[in-house]
């Protein structure tokens, strides 16, 4: 918020508005990313901070037909209320894309969503009371950490490495946990190309939190937006593979199919459905039967995994892109990720840098990224940022990254200058 | 749900999973129109339970081409991620259509939300702590009780009659509750063809309530889905076109144009509206692009005063036969309302008549309604019910409430002799 809008906001407000929220407003705050996009979006500038995918490989003419036919053959049930916990027909389709990650599920278990945002709303909703803990990855997701905190859970980060979470760092964070008489609630991870640190999780770690997980009886929840964008090879099994009683998993068709249609899903053990569905029907009444029913015909008619393919490629082309020229001009003091899928890599500055108060050099410059604390819930994270490459193209990613070497090269000189006088 | 899923559920819930949830989680409980749903919707039974509006005047040709001219010419657009807050010309029309009832706003203070079931949790969530008060009529929306009663609010309903909510009996009820030093957080009203009672609150009584809820710092929350389907004239101007501060407006194109889309919106005071739109940015990132653009060029392009005008005409007739059969038919000892527009005759039968326990007797002659208790949060209202003549063709409407007369005159016999046995 600028200074001039909170003027605006305190003239306006009615009196004693504040006193008469609930609690957990004090908690709905903007977020980092949000104040930066209006910046970010100006056409000048290379947008190295949106995670917007990249849809000029969506064949559009195709999709116009689709919605086309869907509302001539079956209007009156597309334009018309449907089911709270989804179309019967998309939540099968569902468990066949679930298939492709190992994955075998019932439609029943399944709740469709408005984006899989929903679904994590939902979740906090049923399992969070103000003070309980959630686990996650350090960094972690925005959008999550932005809702688990609205629900007043108290958000405590597990160190990752290269290779995502690291399985002993869990094991001492839940025992220090335990040990202060903390009730934790669940862990959220994202295993495939993390948003935001782009990094894999391997096959055998995922064993190993689940077993941990499950003699510590902590729910999982499995984010899963990117898993079908594997760059060279397909990701491991979902953790929702091995697991079906302990393990929430959330999907997407943002990232594989489109993302204006708002549909994701959550595949849940059969216990947690119904709360889910009535969690689900208080929130919106029902998911868009348009919606559901246009990505039904789309992976019903049209060749759904070569167009996952042909994204995989746009991604990967651009994810080469920015390796190349981070390798080629980023100062030696800085490291970054190197993702095998998946939109983002994290890069890691000399601790001294603050990315946030970098980040109008950075616009004046003609580039945009995260600053790293954006994905922490405590602060930490100042000496790192996110860059994606899913949606400029190739050329701009180079010329951005190559402004941003410069803006962070002359950072850090002039903090080591500093630092000598 | 069923003794058999009670079972299944028991069967195969995870160890103390009841213990994981958050304490609001215990009031997540299916609604009573909600299991009903399913019998209703069986093709022999005449359903006056639902509330889905009636598609047949829609043009399905002119829709289908709307959306596939839209993907054509606006597909990286429509079909992409959008704003948090609603896509920007939307919330220009929906200025447009908010003017037909008097109101004046700017597009600014609107939020578009996935349906205005969306809206309503998103305000509750905001305002609502465990224990506050939400007033509201009786009996009211059972979509709105559910998501109250999710965020713990204690809904307490304040006298209805045949114009609606009573100013009297609401100035008794706030200074009651302030008394027991009770926090009253606002008042939730459907002030046009109410559902489900179907009345309409008259232009004095809406002044009367607005200077009562501003004097005493409670907020309106206006709930106004069926404003523009008065049968005979214009509904009284909102109560928002009277007070831009104090009330929270509500609308939705669900009765207007359709409900697939799952677009509504709420207008609220301008201090209002960042919280808000942070709020759902958290529960479901955004709305969606692709419904959004739909509604708004089918609004730009179409003759859309025209199709409420069918829809007028539609629900008009089906509100003449209903009025009809049932002083026809029914028993002397019911009354029901008249209503002017909307979907809804609100029935009160001799107070022995328990409408639940007849249901399945109903449902034997062919014929559903909603049991009243399903409108009201404390347990009352078990001698009345709701019937809608929105969706049943008028032959259909005859055929159901004449069924239904002889259930109910059967029912009334059966008491009496009970009684003079």
């Amino acid at each position: 918020m600028s200074n001039e809008d909170v003027e605006r906001y305190r003239t306006h407000e009615p009196e004693n508005l504040h006193e008469r929220y609930a609690h957990r407003a004090a908690h709905m705050k903007p977020s980092e990313i949000r104040s930066l996009f209006a910046v970010a979006s100006r056409p000048e500038i290379v947008s190295l901070a949106g995670g917007m995918p990249n849809l000029t490989a969506i064949p559009m003419e195709t999709m116009a037909s689709i919605v086309e036919k869907l509302i001539k053959d079956h209007g009156q049930e597309a334009l018309q209320y449907g089911s709270g916990q989804g179309h019967p027909k998309l939540r099968e389709q569902i468990c066949d894309v679930m298939a492709l990650e190992g994955i075998r599920a019932n439609p029943d278990d399944i709740l469709v969503t408005t984006g899989s945002q929903q679904a994590l709303d939902l979740i906090s909703r049923i399992f969070i009371d103000p003070g309980d803990v959630v686990l996650v990855e350090a960094p972690s997701y925005v959008g999550a950490l932005g809702t688990f905190s609205q629900y007043e859970a108290s958000v405590v980060h597990v160190e990752m490495d290269k290779d995502g979470l690291v399985p002993e760092a869990l094991r001492q964070a839940i025992k220090t946990l335990r040990y202060q008489g903390r009730k934790i609630k669940f862990l959220y991870l994202i295993p495939n190309y993390q948003n935001p640190a782009g990094v894999l999780l391997p096959a055998d770690r995922r064993t190993e939190i689940l077993d941990i997980c499950r003699r510590e009886k902590i729910f999982i929840v499995e984010d899963n937006p990117y898993g079908l964008l594997g760059f060279d090879r397909p990701s491991p099994n979902a953790m929702r593979a091995e697991d079906s009683e302990n393990v929430i998993y959330l999907g997407s068709f943002s990232k594989t199919i489109v993302p204006g249609f708002r549909i994701g899903w959550a595949l849940v053990p059969q216990a947690l459905r119904e709360k889910l569905v009535i969690a689900s029907e208080s929130s919106i009444l029902c998911p868009s039967n348009f919606a559901q029913m246009s990505i039904s015909s789309y992976l019903a008619d049209q060749p759904w995994r070569d167009q996952i393919s042909s994204f995989v490629e746009l991604y990967k082309a651009r994810r080469d892109v920015m390796l190349e020229t981070l390798d080629a001009y980023f100062p030696k003091a800085a490291t970054w990720t190197r993702p095998q899928g998946g939109f983002y890599v994290w890069v890691t500055l000399p601790p001294e840098i603050d990315t946030k108060a970098m980040m109008p050099k950075a616009i004046v410059a003609k580039v945009a990224y995260v600053p790293g604390t954006a994905f922490y819930a405590d602060g930490f994270g100042s000496w790192s940022m996110r860059l994606s490459y899913c949606y400029p193209t190739p050329e701009r990613i180079r010329e951005g990254v190559k402004a941003l070497a410069g803006v962070v090269e002359e950072e850090i000189q002039r903090r080591n200058t500093l630092r000598l006088n």
